[in-house]
């Protein structure tokens, strides 16, 4: 199932894609939920692909805007330094635990949105991220039964002000300008994606490969990611997961290379799609 | 104005604290918002104060439970390192821009309520602090304008569970288990406590005094937290900056000294109050 949060007419609301049309939920919004999160929270996305199937009335995916497929995570944990062969690369040890850093859900965009360059940096990059959705609540729980927490998997550019992330060691303000986070374009279930660990991410800038990886590099897999976090806090419906970026970003290269207005950036995920962004200047 | 967030007889609600009695804006939530976060958007408190002096119902403060006095803050903001003579007693360069990392609203425990240490850990740490609770949104808002947009101030313990802090150089997991934060007794409002600039800041551990510090001592004060913070997110009302701890911290004595189930804590600011909790183990 694909599943998707948008804007028709000016009204948010979420529903279901199937190829070009979105079944849109929100006419039932009583019974399956006002938006995607609380669907996850109300656990009726079983129900709702029975209701699609034989539901006439459909939306066109042109005539909506997406939103991020969850606009309104209670908590966005992204993951720092997470790709075996991006660690060795920099000379790096291999980390013992993850690196936790977050996200506010206002630094959030959706597919095909703007991200937006703030007019006090030139410094914006990229990072093509798997990102996963919590759909049970979780706390204490193992590796061995973690997959069963996931809603579904998406692809997140974890947009980056370089200098303002570099301000102090901790990340918060250089990974929080607002819309500077692309998510999107829909949340793919876990019946559809298969085993997490196989993925291949392929980040383009303006049609160029920039980034390029295999989840199976990560250090920590999804499964041992909520494991962790699930120590330290409670992981309810709607919540994110960014699991972390490989090597490849601009503030790497040699001359660095930044996201400019005008650019297009894309996050392509073998089995769950392809986010795209344009780049615009931050009006004041 | 003292303003609380309470739990009375299983229902949440929020009111006016005037003295031991408290003025319940709960059965007038229509007029003055459902929680102390709604009055804030809806900029009902100086209403609320001209209706408060005519109720004549009142509950007794020993009768509710406090809870953190913004229950369910969009965003908490730490600043780490900001006490100038402690940046000295630790050897390190004065800090060009504040350090921020986040907590999450259910790592928060209110006034009388428990601390709780994790089962993972027993390297729990206090860290008084002053909180500023955002009263009117704040976006790229200038030093000399930033104090309007405050709605008031409250006194906060940032406990943190060291290790998991150490983790990695991202502070996340250890400053968010669950209850860790303690946020009270009362929001007072800017007229009330005059300069925040010129408050003396104490923590006791079992009424032994372990840190001591005066605000005037911020590298960075709560003018400049805003102006800086509201350059890469927008504050909006009910959202709390915590300014950052002073030295005395369990961590760095020798031996170390941590909180342990029994533990009464303490944080007393100026003209602001004194925030108690007692500490306990998790129940797993």
């Amino acid at each position: 199932m694909r599943l998707i949060s948008f804007e028709h007419q000016g009204t948010a609301s979420w529903g279901l894609l199937d190829g070009a049309r979105v079944i849109d939920a929100g006419p039932l919004a009583s019974r399956f939920g006002a938006t995607l999160k609380e669907a996850l929270q109300k656990d009726t996305l079983s129900d709702l692909g029975g209701w699609a199937a034989t539901a006439d009335a459909a939306l066109q995916l042109a005539n909506v805007n997406l939103l991020p497929v969850i606009p309104d995570p209670q908590k966005i944990l992204c993951v720092g330094i997470n790709y075996l062969s991006h660690v060795q690369e920099t000379g790096r040890e291999v980390p013992k635990h993850p690196m936790i850093f977050t996200r506010w859900a206002d630094s959030q965009t959706g597919h095909e949105g703007h991200i937006v360059r703030p007019n006090v940096s030139e410094k914006l990059d990229f990072e093509g991220e798997l990102a996963v959705v919590i759909g049970k609540r979780a706390r204490h729980v193992k590796q061995a039964d973690a997959l069963q927490h996931v809603a579904g998997y998406a692809c997140y550019n974890d947009g980056t002000v370089r200098d303002w992330q570099k301000h102090t060691i901790q990340f918060t303000p250089g990974k929080n300008f607002p819309a500077t986070g692309g998510f999107g374009p829909c949340l793919v279930t876990p019946d559809e994606v298969g085993d997490p660990s196989s993925l291949k991410l392929i980040t383009r800038l303006n049609g160029a490969i920039v980034q390029e990886a295999f989840t199976n590099d990560l250090i920590f897999d999804v499964a041992r990611l909520i494991e962790y976090c699930s120590v330290f806090t409670e992981l309810l419906p709607g919540d994110v997961i960014i699991t972390g970026t490989t090597g490849g970003v601009g503030a790497f290269r040699d001359p660095p290379l930044w996201m400019k207005p005008g650019d297009v950036v894309e996050v392509e995920i073998s089995r769950v799609g392809t986010l795209r962004n344009i780049v615009v200047d931050e009006l004041l």
